[in-house]
């Protein structure tokens, strides 16, 4: 048997909504698992440089976690990853790996794979639901943890809207990056940011597109971590003069999301190409189906 | 000139929505403004029975207020109210009258009355806008003050959806309700209001109605202002267990907001009225108008 599991990018943390909304984007990690008589495995795209990734590699832990509950056998496989999510950039690469380990296993060990099985079983490895949902349904998401489980409603985003994603040269922790967060909120900025995640919702279920920009403020975190990178204040900055829709630090940084409609996406792409030389800059649509398998 | 503005009652701090989400509810306060050689004041319904309403009354006031910076002008006016919002449940009868006075004065000042204008005006008397908004647009709204004007999103309700408020004997102080609450609150909390104040705004949007007893929890205002009226627990577990989709306090309280399926509605009032005999228990429509003005 051998298969092929893909799951897209995310950028989770949207705007105000904290732990609760994201969105997925058409930038893949592939994983190609197959039966085999030995172990092997073989990482291209980020991550291949690197032998760690070889050595103790979190997609095959968990694979063979997850794998050995569900047959009670540590059969062997060989696995070959090609990642184009970059590592702790905020792109929701853990939670690939996460979500794509745990359906793989399901799928190696000839169980259905069910989404909400594994959006649950993914919280045991990813507490927060706001990359590990988009990574399962695609679209924009709106999600909470009720019970153990998650709750969320998807929107799918109609292809006019595209995304322009800024991806730094430096990673920004996401432990460290929470750590430097307040403990505790007035609450004149808890409404900030309940009114404005709601708000925010309200935009994009409704594509009240030109809401984007003033329901996507933040007053919790955002400001706080890009203070670690202060170009990224310029890149929100002529983001929004080239006509974003949206410009959000994605999930704890360092990259960053802009949305804008299709007709500005090369021009805001060139401009921030031309700005941030250091920086990468990719032209990416919004996935709306969430990780694939594919039976070889 | 004689007309008759009609403004609906209203349902704010919506679940986690604190200060962001509200609805209309086709319970009116009708407001007759004549021209007249003298002026005059009659009031009827909820107020009626209360003397210093009329010698000092809020509608007259503003609509004064206004009238004057419109026009430079104070004339007479025939002033004859008909008010079914009760005072001081929750029920958003000061944002009803706020916005019927300014939306009234601009009308007998021959003036255009746009709705962008009254609502942005009556935040100059309100500041929260979760009252004020659906008073005048109607619907479920998500709203939030920014350079201060009111940025919403209005979803229309259909009529499938039908309310049962429950309005105690009791009144609660909005000022004294407001003082009771922390002065600070910790990411969990924070995070949990604004995930499920996105989430109910969702819920409203995609018209997901059995989302909305989960996204409706509150951990910011709602059980704290319930404790000073225990029976409102009471309220809430039994409407949930009588079909209710949604149980959340009204505003600051007294009241009590439940919205359910029509198919539901008779079963919820009942047994809601044989179960809580000192409260007014009653089925209404949720408005999806707003303020509207008849010229007589």
């Amino acid at each position: 048997m051998k298969i092929t599991i893909k799951v897209p990018a995310t950028s989770a943390n949207l705007g105000p909504g904290f732990d609760a909304l994201g969105l997925a984007l058409k930038l893949y990690n592939e994983s190609t698992i197959e039966t085999s008589s030995y172990f092997s495995i073989s990482v291209k795209g980020e991550g291949g440089d690197k032998p760690y990734i070889k050595t103790n590699n979190t997609f095959v832990n968990i694979f063979y976690d997850v794998y050995k509950e569900l047959t009670g056998r540590r059969d062997n496989f060989r696995f070959s990853f090609f990642n184009s999510i970059p590592f702790s950039r905020g792109l929701g690469s853990s939670s690939a790996v996460i979500t794509g380990a745990i359906a793989a296993a399901y799928k190696m060990a000839n169980f259905d794979v069910n989404k909400e099985q594994i959006v649950n079983q993914a919280l045991s490895y990813e507490s927060h639901p706001d990359n590990i949902t988009p990574a399962v349904y695609g679209g924009f998401i709106s999600a909470l943890v009720h019970e153990g489980k998650v709750v969320k409603i998807k929107k799918e985003i109609p292809n006019i809207i595209k995304a322009v994603v800024v991806i730094p040269n430096a990673a920004m922790s996401t432990e460290r990056s929470r750590a430097a967060l307040p403990k505790e909120y007035k609450i004149k900025d808890v409404v900030f940011n309940l009114s404005h995640a709601a708000l925010l919702s309200s935009a994009f279920m409704s594509e009240n597109w030109d809401m984007l920009k003033i329901a996507s403020e933040d007053m919790i975190h955002e400001n706080i971590r890009m203070k670690a990178l202060s170009e990224l204040f310029d890149v929100r900055r002529i983001a929004y003069s080239e006509g974003a829709l949206l410009s959000t630090l994605s999930g704890s940084g360092s990259s960053f999301l802009n949305l804008t409609y299709e007709k500005h996406v090369s021009k805001l792409a060139n401009t921030l190409k031309s700005s941030f030389k250091e920086f990468r800059v990719i032209e990416l649509e919004i996935d709306n189906d969430g990780f694939s398998i594919l039976e070889r």
